[in-house]
């Protein structure tokens, strides 16, 4: 190639603008064109941010845009806006998009994030059935908030109860809803272990949340005005003046996949660890469309993250500009919370170690946030999977009041280490009365397994 | 031995209970005597507790006790509280008390706790001069406060700016008091590096702390009535109705000593990491009395702290009863808050990682505790200190607002487990918009490191 390479990247959030953003701190613009196409108007919004926005916690949807199209137009990266990729043409190097303009490539990045999942049934198209993907969505809740009855309570439906599904709750309840959620899984938080996900369950209830368990929506009502006023399920149907979708997110590749690009068992677009296409070498991609391994097992994965797509992004960015780079996995680490309980999740839980071929043992500890004398000291249960001949940890689960969700990271840190439970049992975690009891809940847990596996 | 063995522990506080205890779980009463030799009125109190009641965040001395004498005894652990152990006979296997009273033993355990550094500084004996070592400290703080005139701001002097000391500074604040920290050295929290001090210093300071540094307190000067009434150093004279000392503590291994126990460099005694006693096989310590190792360089270590003299106790406890058990060292871990500011550290700070031969890099980031938009975000700084070679963490600082402090953990567990800086910022630790922003902090930080370590 003569001149300078065009790099197209189809997407500008966080997958797609983060291996922009690192390919050009890495190679100037005459050595490199990036060519950005964003169907949206927004580029680096915080998808995450999403409910706090409605909940009002968040004061504008600026707020949440991490970065313009006008301030990466400024780093030398060509933002076109309102502009959606229609097809691609692998052989060619082409991207047409919806308007027929041509886009030539030679290297392409394809980040077109994330579909939320939408099961088939009657009226879910209906006015009044909302998404939580982008931030349209979010000002469409907003703007329906608004314009809800004020001569009573009124009532929200939230379908799902993964992590957007239970921030959603929390957020309408914030608003003034009646909120009720209605899950299609025995348990919210399907990635945790049922009694972790019982524990979940039994404090929505005490919030006063209505929590609808294993039962699966056959059916959006609508009204005269063909505006969503409830749903169906076998056991009953529940009014609602508002229903929002969560019910979580497959990877959307339905791009890549019509040009012939390989996809993974996930759905999602099968890359290597440099995130590069396995079946087109100047193909990369990133985020919420791809997928990814697990770094315990090896395993594929789709976990939709945007610290996963930001950290993708910036390997593909590396590596295109001729860097070396990998993306070292996920373990499905996860930290929610609904009203006042925290709740997080890393590795595997105990199906998953099962499925997995773990011969695994699990025990859970409940102690206390702060030392049990100390104002503000709240439950916490902390739960660990580990694999039983080598005591190894496999995963972690924990559930709790306040300053409970964030030691997942610990578990975290641990497992990807490898680290064995009698040795973060051991481990020198830190101890004072206004964050812990002596020993954090955290080392009690790795403690007791620990204590098990010796027998 | 025929019929049962006698154990006789030393001190009934964390390391003295927590070896009888574990003992006692492990062999019954047939097998094992345990008596504990306890000078004051308590066991198993919570010193680090003491600041907290002193605060009235803690409502009663009795919140502290997380176990009294009559409990132990009703798990058939022989409790003499009052009791001040005066000689060891290491020959004869005796302990003599202070009253005369002599307990033979088979297997000594020696917690005698830890000695408040005490400077020989004319005055420091007067009334009005108070440590914050055993709950009576506690409860003549407290009645101290009470006597103090309301016709204006009394004020206080805390000598020290350790842990004990900022903890001081910020319960007499809340209970009314005008408080300066008066330090020998440059900057509080010697164990951070001093860039991290320097913002523990201002951010004191902001919250309406005087802080006199680089200050060696001469003299306490003393009034009329022969009280404590300020402090004089080189640079000035300040008033105080009370004077406070938090100097850190040292090993009291003086009646170990007297015995002809070997004592270590530090100044505790001498122990395996099975917690034995390197020269008298059938003596065991525990607790802020014994010298540990630092477990990243192997060098001996002496640290304060309640958690590391549960462990050692335990540890004690389970050799003594015959299971195999070892005390896997420090990383010198530890967290504390001063107001609404957060501080951890762990492992090697700077001048430690130079002192033990390594050639160390640093970076410090700043970010914030939550996603920016989020209510409540607050600053956060996180340094790293690593080995320039293998990228190797060797410790973390972290200062800042609240959920910083606990960060540390997973830091802790990162050096604990040999992770590099790469590995760490590689790993999946958890995000959501409330508990931090895309990538936390201390990925943040690991990443920084890490690509500054790439050159």
């Amino acid at each position: 190639m003569t001149g300078r390479a065009r790099l197209v990247v189809i997407g500008g959030d966080a997958g797609g603008m983060s291996a922009a953003a690192q390919a050009r701190r890495l190679q100037d613009g005459d050595a490199l064109e990036i060519v950005v196409l964003e169907q949206g108007r927004d580029t680096s919004f915080s998808a995450c941010g999403i409910p706090y926005w409605i909940g009002d916690l968040v004061g504008s949807r600026e707020d949440l845009i991490a970065r313009t199209p006008a301030e990466h137009e400024k780093r030398g990266i060509t933002v076109h806006t309102g502009t959606r990729a229609q097809a691609v043409d692998l052989d060619a190097g082409t991207v047409t998009a919806a308007d027929g303009r041509r886009f030539d490539y030679d290297t392409l990045l394809i980040a077109t994030g994330g579909r939320p999942t939408r099961p088939p049934i009657t009226g879910l198209d209906a006015p009044g059935v909302y998404g939580v993907h982008r931030l349209d969505d979010g000002a469409a809740i907003r703007a329906a908030i608004d314009e809800l009855p004020t001569d009573r309570t009124p009532k929200a439906i939230v379908m799902g109860g993964g992590y957007i599904g239970l921030e959603m709750a929390e957020v309408l309840q914030t608003r003034g809803l009646d909120v009720s959620v209605v899950l299609a899984d025995p348990l919210p938080m399907g990635l945790l272990d049922a009694d972790m996900g019982e524990r979940v369950c039994v404090a929505m209830r005490a919030m006063g949340f209505t929590v609808h368990t294993d039962q699966a929506v056959r059916e959006v009502l609508t009204g005269a005005d063909g505006r969503a006023c409830g749903v169906r399920t076998d056991e009953g149907t529940y009014d609602a003046d508002l229903v929002v979708l969560g019910l979580g997110m497959g990877p959307e590749a339905r791009l890549a996949e019509r040009a012939g690009l390989g996809i993974g068992v996930t759905g999602g677009i099968d890359v290597d660890a440099t995130m590069r296409s396995r079946t087109h070498a100047n193909v990369f991609a990133a985020g919420d469309c791809v997928q990814t391994y697990h770094q315990l097992t090896g395993e594929p994965a789709h976990v939709a993250l945007g610290t996963h797509a930001n950290k993708q992004g910036r390997v593909a960015g590396s590596v295109i500009a001729g860097r070396p780079a990998r993306f070292a996995g996920v373990l499905g680490t996860a930290l929610t919370k609904v009203g006042t309980l925290e709740i997080g999740r890393t590795g595997l839980c105990t199906s998953q170690a099962d499925a997995a071929g773990f011969d695994s043992r699990t025990e859970v500890i409940e102690a206390t946030t702060r030392a049990g004398y100390y104002p503000g000291a709240e439950d916490i249960a902390v739960k660990l999977v580990t694999e039983s001949a080598s005591g190894r940890l496999l995963g972690g689960q924990v559930v709790g009041g306040q300053g409970a969700g964030k030691r997942i990271d610990v578990l975290a840190a641990a497992v990807w280490a490898g680290m064995t439970a009698d040795e973060l049992a051991g481990s020198d975690l830190s101890y004072a009365p206004p964050f812990s009891p002596t020993y954090d809940a955290v080392a009690v847990a790795a403690r007791v397994i620990s204590r098990a596996e010796r027998g």
